[in-house]
């Protein structure tokens, strides 16, 4: 998505051990216009599928996800993160691996906001590693629901999370796909 | 707002402890629809004032800040919480008690992100106390920036966090306001 490469290149910034930082537009100060114009192009490649429901996750996707579903017409559904104690039984939960923050998080939903009746559309920030994506994807299999596809802003494509996730044939759209990057030779998108 | 009174009163869930639980649409399944209406209204509200930039705080204001923004056409930011250690010198920080979760967090917003050029519209999901709302205020006080005003989808009227910082002169704007609320006898609004 041409709109959104722009805004990488113009506001995104490269940092030392592969971190790109999009606060700016995407993490701390949020752009909403442009997050609903993701929505329309994530509307526009899922087009004549049927979506009931948008899941993504706390708290880097919420806004993405709650502005991108106005398009499609459905509710969203964000996984919390949690501590492992206290946790009940109405709820799916899943270990996920932060390499941001180099420790376990458990991920959870509520099982009276997804379930078999459900079809997902994952929405999220950033696919680096595909931790964060497996994890929402275990999350709505164990809910039983259908998953149709699973939409990300940035792919860093070098990385092979979403090429793993694809493997196992589910549809992943990145609308921005990232080739390499680094501090000195900036950014480079996948053709 | 008629609409979110409605909704409130279909889907809402008064607990035990002065809980109310609204999960079904605004903490943790989202209904994206209804926060743009939430939008327009304060849209409606503030006619005629100009509005630079929305700030609210994670993790519950994201959602309805990042979609009620769409008709202001302004970008937002989010106070981030933060552990108290590791912070720098590039951001404004206030400590923040929590009541639900009954300790002190730290929120923090970037300097690069909120300064004296800024007109603040300031939304939350809750006005309960007004510790959260408050600490929004002095981020952006801190920031050197002008609060045109606050929004709040759900004020519990009678706990009077939002009485006491409308008489410090902050307008502030709850699309429903709770005179009472008690498991047995339910919800009542105010007039």
């Amino acid at each position: 998505m041409k709109e959104l490469e722009e805004r990488i290149l113009k506001d995104g910034v490269v940092k030392q051990g592969d971190i790109l930082k999009v606060d700016n537009f995407l993490n701390h100060q949020l752009d909403p216009a442009l997050f609903y114009q993701m929505g329309l192009e994530w509307k526009r490649l899922y087009e004549g599928e049927e979506i009931t429901k948008i899941l993504t996750a706390a708290t880097s996707g919420i806004a993405i996800a709650a502005v991108a579903a106005l398009p499609f017409g459905v509710p969203v559904v964000f996984a919390k993160k949690a501590k492992s104690a206290n946790i009940s039984d109405d709820v799916y939960t899943v270990e996920v691996h932060s390499f941001t923050h180099g420790n376990e998080a458990t991920l959870l939903v509520s099982k009276q906001y997804l379930g078999p009746q459900d079809r997902i559309l994952i929405l999220d920030d950033f696919l680096a590693n595909g931790a964060a994506l497996e994890g929402l994807i275990s999350l709505a299999e164990k809910a039983g629901a259908r998953i149709i596809g699973a939409g990300v802003a940035i792919e860093k494509a070098y990385q092979g999370g979403g090429d793993r996730i694809r493997a196992k044939g589910i549809r992943v759209e990145a609308l921005a796909r990232i080739a390499s990057m680094d501090e000195k030779d900036g950014i480079v998108f996948t053709d």
